[in-house]
């Protein structure tokens, strides 16, 4: 079908960098955005309210574990993803794609498509391009991702061949997409190789998507490789489109995308790491185990906003880590992403005000 | 020290049933009350302004697991428990007898009080009546409980034996207060045996408590037996302090409780079934694991209004289950608790009304 348009306005720019806004059927997205990532329709262990409160507006799911369970039709029979999971502001879903490829010796590829097993129960499944949109179409979200696949990144030989695949798969998805309420994104791939990377992003790009993801970065290159393909990509991506550098990250990784000039990151390590009673500040990470915090009264960050902070001791999280209550991932959850959230928020605040430089060295100072 | 006073205003009688209000230091609690249980400091999977939202007003955390971690002294240093936990509404502490009781091989009794062991690591520690109050005076509860015996309940001997060092002990706890802004309330014990309940509920009442608890029941013995042992206990509690009926319970018992004159109750029950995916409601349980749930719109009960069921469907809290989502605990424990509070209140303003037969029996018609 003929894409429609879903808006995005550029507010400032401040070399690379943008402060935009992305227009979506469930609201509008102030870019730069940070998405928690919702595996299974649930931000673990917060509640949409709570993520309400801490001011998020992106959530990421994902197709593969949606399809599996409870299953896309059962998604579609009760009203779409942002009804089921009750969040009413904007969606993003992947494309099931990098799930898949990570199954390793359990998934099998060819040129229509991938043949892989569950992880949950063994059995056997086929995803093609057709099957992913099919698949979130009925999940419903804001954002789609085109399917893609994502290859060793220093492999030369095996990317080339990604990538191509990933641009065949592309034209492919475009056709298929039906609804006229999703925009679609296509996918740049190519390794960590500068010549498939430009080829990568000229090919998706012209072929008219809503918006383009960089895949294929954050899975075991170097960091100055990932900064040196986002320049790479982003100098050829449309600038009236918004760019998703996928699985990433780190506060530091936020800071160096948004320079070169990407727009939306979505990654677990928010929720993950507070299952693993770490607190992220913009001074580094604290474990919440360490017996240095049972006696501090002092909240995660003094700095922060968030219900957490505004709320909670050191001594409590403690306790609640070492007693394995629940309530400690929900806290320190909470706390993560809010760290995110604001990060990002600032991110924005200092390219309209033409001081993104100093700001972001302001925050690479510390260990992140 | 001479017990301050701490005032139950009786609003409403209707048999034996009462409607009141007992003042706290951390505020007013409208009787009969429901308190769900926060043993280390937490009522699991919830958090205090989730509790807040659902309306609850008294918490009960445990004595016993608050002094092995993270200690009473911790605590102390940290404000307080409600400082500690951000519970600034009315809090009671039970007196770790019940616990130290229930580690049957792992302790050992004297006249003076008990040595056992540690749960968590097996270390030696000693519970006297002066100890107890010592903890609990450290922790600050608005609500103390003196230190107790529970023997099993078919033990004639046993549960005289216990009975008279309760008395003792409850003597000592007495002696052993010294901070006036915490009420301490005296335990009813006794086993199944009227005259032995009889007697203690004298020398309890004369002790000048400032509320009595009913302990040892709830514990193994038949519903027709506890509700004839309210009834011995409470002809001879004065009327003009509250009564707490310790670790009860279902809804069944809370509306049998309260026909008997009950005012206060705690219970793990609500927040036990939810994190074994078992939903309460007033006509009976549901095990949200069961696949009929599966493509479920409806809330779990459709004149509930909390958060879970104003929000999520059956299908959606059934697929947290499956999927194994911290989110399905958080979510049903809210419901399970409002489901309580929800059925206190009505019991209130049916005493208030002078319907509460009417309401009971309506309530008990179902299997709860």
């Amino acid at each position: 079908m003929t894409e429609p348009a879903f808006l995005f306005d550029l507010i400032a720019r401040q070399g690379m960098a943008r402060a935009g806004v992305f227009h979506t059927p469930h609201g509008d997205l102030m870019t730069p955005v940070f998405a928690p990532v919702g595996t299974q329709a649930t931000v673990k262990a917060v509640t949409p309210q709570q993520l309400e409160e801490i001011g998020a507006s992106l959530v990421l799911a994902n197709t593969y574990h949606l399809y599996l369970r409870p299953g896309a039709e059962l998604v579609a029979e009760m009203g779409g993803l942002h009804c089921f999971m009750q969040w009413p502001h904007p969606i993003l879903t992947d494309s099931g794609g990098f799930q898949v490829f990570s199954l390793a010796d359990m998934r099998k590829i060819d040129e229509d498509g991938v043949t892989f097993k569950s992880h949950i129960d063994g059995s056997t499944h086929r995803f093609t391009p057709e099957k992913s949109i099919d698949i979130q179409q009925k999940l419903g979200a804001d954002i789609m991702m085109a399917f893609d696949e994502c290859a060793e990144p220093y492999d030369r030989t095996y990317s080339e061949r990604a990538m191509l695949r990933t641009h065949a798969w592309a034209e492919r998805c475009k056709q298929a997409q039906t609804r006229p309420d999703q925009a679609l994104f296509g996918i740049v791939q190519g390794g960590v190789f500068a010549d498939l990377r430009q080829y990568s992003a000229q090919t998706i790009a012209g072929m008219g998507f809503s918006g383009h993801a960089i895949g294929g970065l954050s899975v075991g290159e170097t960091k100055p490789e990932m900064y040196a393909m986002l320049e790479v990509v982003n100098c050829i991506l449309p600038e009236n489109k918004p760019r998703y550098l996928m699985g990433v990250g780190t506060p530091q990784d936020l800071v160096e995308g948004i320079r070169r000039g990407v727009d939306i990151f979505d990654c677990v390590l928010p929720t993950r790491l507070a299952r693993h009673q770490a607190a992220m500040t913009l001074n580094g990470r604290i474990n919440l185990l360490n017996a240095v915090h049972a006696h501090d009264p002092r909240p995660i960050d003094e700095a922060c906003g968030c219900y957490t902070c505004r709320k909670f001791s050191r001594a409590y999280l403690r306790h609640l880590v070492v007693a394995k209550e629940m309530l400690a991932a929900t806290l320190i959850s909470i706390h993560n992403v809010y760290t995110l959230l604001e990060l990002v928020r600032q991110a924005r605040q200092a390219i309209i005000e033409g001081r993104y430089g100093a700001w972001a060295e302001k925050i690479l100072q510390h260990e992140l």
